[in-house]
């Protein structure tokens, strides 16, 4: 995690916006503001969590894209009227304190994506 | 790419910018706005390109991450200088128009990295 912080905030010059360990999530995320998007670095604190699973078998790379939206509910009613297989079946509330929700990569062209509700 | 493109038009209501064929880079893209970012839908021509290789190995998902720089020349010296390694040594032409050139997966964390210069 040190040195992937250190690849963005050294090396392209990116901010440091927040670090946080969530036990409930087996999970630290370092969030590095990129202009006006975010990349959010994951290490996983346990090999059985969902990212350390996604981790021994993929290796590291890109987990997933999250979306900022205003409304989670109406947009997760959208997701689910459209077809699309639903990981979370209700907002849950996220590593940032907003609300999220996942969708599955089954019905997203194999891309994990999430919906996060702007503050 | 017919399907991804309606995926994200139609379920996502997001906006098709550009369809692009390049027999170059054998790939076929579609670039599709999301709010301040944009996804690049690509569908390989033949096996043996790159991302025809991609395809075949990893399944469909995510390939790579590319950030705006305003100057590649200085982005990509700076990156070189930093100990990362360089696909393109030096800026070429992308499919959009605009000079652009890869990192490799290797030194970013095992993420590949596109910079393109914005117009």
């Amino acid at each position: 995690m040190d040195e992937s912080i250190r690849l963005y905030t050294s090396a392209f010059g990116a901010e440091l916006v927040q670090r946080t360990l969530s036990e409930t999530d087996g999970l630290e995320a370092a969030f590095i503001r990129t202009g006006e998007g975010e990349v959010e670095l994951l290490r996983p604190t346990h090999e059985e969590s969902p990212v350390g699973k996604f981790l021994s078998r993929r290796g590291p790379g890109l987990h997933h894209v999250a979306y900022a939206v205003t409304d989670i509910d109406r947009a997760l009613e959208e997701a689910r009227a459209a077809g699309l297989e639903l990981i979370d079946q209700e907002p849950r509330v996220g590593l940032h304190g907003s609300r999220i929700a996942f969708l599955h990569p089954r019905t997203m062209g194999g891309v994990l994506t999430e919906l996060v509700e702007s503050k």
